[in-house]
């Protein structure tokens, strides 16, 4: 069953990279400089889970992938953005990423600044230009724009750098930022899929449920394998987050209740699943176990 | 005359600042450092001259105000976002804006960067709660997007900063950066403001042209007042773009010249408005003699 969900999910992230590909590859109206650095970061080989969740949210009410795929890489372009800024001198001043030196490292400060604005501001665009109803659009346009502005991804990503280094932190507070920082956005690609495909307030509860769980395992599974993941395979050097003093599962609960409350979230995400069958579904049931199997 | 549109900009700046107060004085969702970051150069006292476009435009076409100010603030979001980014030591490395210190000099870098990213993300969500047409909004907001992205603003910015300093640049250079950085999105506040009230092609491409020419005057305006102006008043160094070597129109063509093809660029944005009538024409072309007549 794992190497199925792996082909699956490489079967859904050669649309999604080629997709991202034709947009951003020939664009001879964006200053060469500036695509390159756009290009560099967004082709750098991500594993494209968000994309994935928002199209097969809409697959399971029916939505087909060419009509949901600008709104889903409209998504990949986002989460491209928010790790080039994370990444800064200024922000968690990072010089390796998914195995690569990051963006400002390659093209400067400047032009990592602009190329994240540049890459935010046209996930908008390209969010606008699915081809749905546009009633549908505006509602998953409104979830994401949520879950990644200063209510949510931008906010959690304050309060991460405000508990860094203090010894304050205790497991609610750690929640509440791991929810914003990553958890909302998570969640977000769940519900917007099934906006898309205009499925009814009930289902879209359900899907908000179950991004809501693995959004905590995606976080719990993170802040695991910067301590025992295998630098090769993560791709930036492991023990970053102690040595950063970050505030995380790990530091706050130990590595054994890390991985209980990881796998309690998976469980949970799975149960809301509980009233739909069909591939998509077992898709998804395996994509959640997957998150805390993976090891880069 | 000259009383007369200063009377009447106070009036639409009081309805957007208002607004924006509204926004962004009060929401507890928001981390409060960022929401101070934010609150604290949205507030900064700028002229809201692109909402007030907006707004404007929107009214010749029968809009009526309260309809499209959350479009209209959404753009002064943009323009703040841009101004925090656009002053941080890695871009041009201000300290002063509108007569108080830059964001970052107050709030950090870090911190600057987010304040950037979360306005730029809400913009989106204000302009989509504009009181109008689902099919006008879009229109409007693909205007907005273009203009501000990478084959925009962006964009505009990348090429600034690939000229300072360089010997090579030409008028035509010159003129393609501005336009980018300044004029495409001076038009696209006109032309969206046009698309909100649901205004025929033709009337879209005299917004068009209007914006285009007086955006241009802007960017006149303001690199002559870096070399003529008084400090008090604009709220910065004088001299500040000669001392970074940035590439402006004085520095290529010279102060008199750049006077003339300023106030060409006013008679050719009011011979554009030639066919329209009314206190709202009257307003436009009284602005455009204004923005190149302002001391700030």
């Amino acid at each position: 069953m794992k190497s199925n969900i792996k082909t699956v999910l490489k079967r859904y992230k050669a649309l999604v990279d080629n997709f991202l590909r034709s947009y951003i590859s020939k664009d001879t109206e964006i200053p060469e400089t500036l695509r390159r650095a756009m290009e560099y970061s967004l082709m750098a080989g991500g594993k494209r889970i968000r994309p994935i969740l928002c199209i097969v949210w809409s697959q399971i009410f029916g939505e087909v992938i060419e009509n949901v795929l600008p709104f889903a890489c409209g998504i990949e372009l986002i989460h491209t953005y928010s790790l080039i800024h994370d990444d800064l001198p200024a922000m968690d001043d990072d010089d390796l990423r998914r195995g690569v030196p990051t963006n400002h490292k390659v093209f400067g400060e400047a032009i990592a600044i602009l190329a994240g604005d540049a890459l935010l501001t046209d996930s908008f665009y390209l969010m606008l230009s699915s081809n749905v109803d546009l009633d549908r659009v505006i509602s998953a346009l409104k979830e994401i724009i949520h879950a990644v502005g200063p209510r949510g991804m931008v906010g959690g990503q304050v309060m991460d750098m405000e508990l860094t280094g203090t010894l304050k932190c205790n497991i609610d507070k750690l929640k509440k930022m791991h929810s914003l920082k990553t958890g909302v956005f998570i969640e977000a690609c769940c519900t917007s899929g099934a906006y898309l495909a205009g499925a009814s307030e009930k289902d879209i509860s359900r899907a908000r449920k179950y991004g809501k769980k693995i959004g905590l395992a995606f976080q719990i599974a993170d802040d695991i394998l910067d301590v025992i993941g295998d630098e090769q395979k993560i791709g930036k050097p492991v023990g970053s987050d102690q040595k950063q003093k970050k505030i995380t599962y790990p530091s706050i609960v130990g590595l054994k209740k890390s991985k209980e409350l990881g796998w309690d979230a998976v469980c949970k995400g799975i149960e809301a699943l509980a009233s739909y069958d069909g591939e998509h579904i077992v898709f998804l049931k395996e994509l959640a176990k997957y998150i805390m199997e993976r090891t880069e």
